[in-house]
């Protein structure tokens, strides 16, 4: 592994550290969803974060149980979590001043009916994290929650949409080249998940059985649905509109995604340069690792954490690129992004809650 | 799943057959490296096929010691193997007409200092089957063994050059655009591969803790050692020296293999032309499978058999194939294409022995 | 592992013979449940047995739909099976012949369910086999299918209750040392399965993701269904009542079950005793292997075979027995014995149509 | 899940606070087997201990070499750890005041060759937790370090030896029947463990393709090492010296042990009154949670926390216990109680480091 040091300007503070801090704000958060993957796993990094007071788990099938059932290994005796509540609860809370983020680990839809049921809810002074791709093309003014592109504009921002897990890896591995300008052709995707990344809801195909000890491509070609979200934010960051073709793969495990992506460069580049490339543009960021030329990224390496490894090569006699990441998809790829984005949103330092190394067993 | 019924003219025999045939000639087979993962593979896939005859199971680690430690799972009191034996006492067998077909199921490099120890065994009366990468390049007159692309010059062969498990996967997802001179440019293939491809040598990397749970990327670019096998097939289908890029993964499971190809093609092309090209390449072959428009391969299906499953398409407004397959890597990728070699050197049946049902769990 | 060879005398005919056995009677097969996993290993083991015939697929949920997406794995092309069909369908394709043998593979109440609304199936003359715990008492005159220790009632039964998974495992661990009158206490099973055993219908706790990587205790005490079925069989061969409980686990594979057994034992028993005890017992058992003193059974031997494995030694100077089994739930715990019941329904070699080698990984 | 709170004289701290304590004294640890699983997580555990300095990484293989390669997952940039040292250099290192406690992760009956070749280690000054079996028996004045049955002897304790991970989990699940005087007769112990228990040295037993999808037997009887520890530790806990017999499995997962005790009852006893009595011995105590009635521990529960799930019942009229525990072999049955072991030597809160709640994927 290479071991970059962060430059003096690096304005980041280290991984989450002892001591609240002085006079920080605290948001206080109710999580829609709580029960899904993604709404767990926020609510497991809400319980180290200096700032997040969970005031609200909303879950329909929780609301009235216990929130021991709903996070499987959390002890209640060492935490003390509010009971979920159901969704239609959720204006009468916001009313009484129950909270004032809104972090919404819901299906794709469901927070727009909510949002129509109880118009309460759509406040302008309600602060909004969703992770859902319905805002992820900038409806209603939503800020697409990727840091290490566009930091500057999350810094304050009250409704923010947060990436799907693919088009972060995939974004991570090509944002220096396609900024650079490098990109000159169509971008080939594929990519292999863990299971998580399907969801919590029951379903044979992500019955054990039937995935223990194999491994499946899935609509592969241009129909998934994170295709255009990874074109639209490469047109971002090169100005252009690139064709991306996507080839999603299921492996037989929880967490984890690794991304290749091959596209054709406009000028032959040697595999060091583009490596150089790399190393600079994320030298000052905590959350991405540049691998070593030789290494390659591999998911146990960010297991629970919020880094993304990234390493990067050229071949056809550096005609073209392959960029390569590594992220966990329910941190980097879901919850842990959307703490990171909080964490801009309120001005608190981004690192806040997160951890940087992985949990590889 | 599609279900293309073979054309009139398939000259495959039926999956294997109850009732051995009548006069047929027997193989007397000598299996080296039989404890590996693809030597015990070639054991039980013997078994039961109607003409072959285990005469010798070679293995330094289990030799004087009982067949019954070589081949986990078998019961001893249903079948009679013969005891191991060491590599040292192979040139007396064979000089005692012990064996008239050698299987090597060696690392690269083994058999030939084996013959080189032992040069009696350098006879041209003896048939060879070399599952190691050493004559895959048609090092003394070696005949490559992809029954798909290269059955007529097998049909009597004495030494055949059994393909790796990626270059079957990479050559038999490309085979029909590669033939039809659609390709025009650089090959860029990824793939992930279950751990018994790394071979049975205890190693951390294969250690059940490390692997568990996680995938990775590793040896990408233009370094793996199937590089240059993956070129010199296409080369020898297209004429001309494609360029080939390869990103292999590892995945938390035992066996399989999936792969995706993507190339520029000459011209434009629909993805049901496609398609099309692919199931009449592939119609009379037993052992490709090619799946229906928006199915793609999954290693469960062809799992424990020796069938590869095929899916394509073309992305990019018709500029690019995606080309995908999937195969068991100890079955088609080794010991089953060996066995598949064997029927067409003998003139049998090309599917004796060999199960086409995948079994997914 | 010992080799004990079969005895002289014994009259099971060697594992699946190649050539149809002259002027055998053929079943005609109807399978209900034919997607669960149960009932799809049962038409697999059909596709090589010499005297099966399947002439019915019925489910529920592929009815209408072709076979092959009923059974991954299979390749259409190489097999033709008939199209599923509903339940509804039954008495009208028995009326008009089409099937002899009904294999239920229905979950606990289903068959009755089903020949409540179609009296016409509860005719004398259909052989059925059912392989819920419904008839496992006796009830409606059906022999209890455990052909270790009731064969002779077997042979020439039309109405056979095919044993649970673990009362399968208990009742090999424990025959010889109850037939022998040696066991004197309650008895204390822990078991541990995987996941198949818990059916194919989709649930959160059968998911991926809430699986993998852990094991888990459920229903331990006297609650789970199976312990009234491992009592009755103990009290059948003992004629006395043992108490029995039972600590059933969950470890994340897809196929096996491994038990243990532990009982106080009448009379002191040295190890090498019991052990001698349970090789004279199974020596004429083709389906049941005593492993050798120092060996222990484990799943991956039996994967996919319908043999059991057994080991058994004594503990606390001796007063303690410890018994132990590995088989596959799918196999001889469940489609595998259904099978090796039918034959010995219709007076067929034993062991037709069934792997007695395991298939390991 | 229950939700018993703690009593109101709880002693212990809550879970890791934020926050270095003021004027808390500093451990200065020198790790031994720093490379190994056990040591890799006591090193991950410190890094968010606010007493314990890593002064050294001992490992053979990583001598020279950078600390990123020793701990997969961990970001260098985050983190400044000690470049690992070879055992040679330990003498030299004390004698120049690097350490003033030693952690020993090393295998078995390593430890006492280092001190038999640096003789200046055998210091009464320098502190040791042992977690090898060499001193479990007491040998050399080591307490055993056991925190809920032997907490008073660990408070000030220099020397301490680390339970087994069996031994751990047997003795939680037995301790409160075993200290009330219940146990009246031999003890039963079937568990199953994960793969990481069998250590990271490469063999082709704990490689992957040969567990992946399959579980074991292994040692069953009275020949395991953790036997005669056992019985050890309920002889001091009940006065008497009993008999123990133990089943241990091989499940495939990374982490974590399920363990079932069964005990005959000196006199019967309802299943709510062993439930009672755990709950009332268990009050105080911060990592173990005793579980409502009809639930059962499972692994994921415990995922890398410190805790012991117990749940207890009684059958057979309540004439026998069984009582299970599920913990996390390197944490609570290694690197997490060496923690608090040293935790309790050196008088800081029991819980500092140690998470408590479970991460289950």
């Amino acid at each position: 592994m290479s071991a970059p040091t962060l430059p003096p300007g690096a304005v980041l503070a280290p991984a989450p550290a002892n001591g609240t801090p002085k006079g920080a704000r605290t948001a206080r958060v109710a999580v829609l969803g709580a029960s899904g993957y993604a709404g767990q796993e926020f609510v497991r990094l809400s319980l180290t974060h200096p700032g997040v007071t969970l005031t609200a788990l909303v879950s329909r099938e929780f609301a009235g149980r216990s929130a021991a059932g709903l996070l499987p290994g959390l002890d209640a005796r060492a935490v003390k979590l509010p009971d979920p509540i159901a969704p239609e609860a959720l204006a009468a809370l916001w009313a009484a001043g129950g909270f004032d983020t809104l972090v919404s680990a819901l299906p794709h839809g469901a927070l727009a009916e909510l949002l129509a049921e109880q118009p309460a809810l759509a406040s302008a002074e309600l602060r909004v994290l969703d992770l859902s791709q319905d805002h992820r093309a900038g409806e209603a003014g939503y800020v697409y929650g990727l840091p290490e592109a566009f930091r500057a504009q999350l810094a304050g921002a009250t409704h923010v949409a947060n990436p799907g897990c693919y088009p972060t890896a995939a974004a991570l591995a090509l944002l220096p080249a396609a900024e650079a300008g490098w990109l000159a052709g169509p971008v080939t995707i594929s990519a292999l998940s863990g299971i998580s990344g399907a969801g919590r809801a029951p379903a044979l195909r992500t019955s054990f059985v039937e995935l223990d000890g194999g491994a499946a491509i899935y609509r592969a070609g241009e129909s998934h649905a994170h295709v255009p979200e990874m074109a639209r934010t490469l047109a971002r960051l090169t100005g252009a509109a690139p064709e991306v073709a996507f080839v999603p793969q299921m492996a037989p495990m929880a967490r984890g995604i690794v991304l290749t992506a091959s596209v054709a460069l406009a000028e032959p580049v040697a595999p060091d340069d583009a490596h150089a490339l790399y190393e600079q543009r994320y030298a000052g960021e905590w959350f991405v690792r540049v691998l070593a030329p030789g290494e390659w990224p591999e998911t146990r390496a960010v297991r629970a954490s919020n880094r993304c490894d990234v390493a990067v090569t050229t071949v056809h006699g550096g005609r073209t690129l392959i960029a390569t990441a590594a992220l966990d998809n329910l941190v980097k790829g879901a919850a842990g992004q959307a703490m990171q984005n909080l964490n801009l949103m309120l001005g608190w330092p981004e690192s806040w809650g997160l951890p940087v190394h992985g949990n590889p067993w």
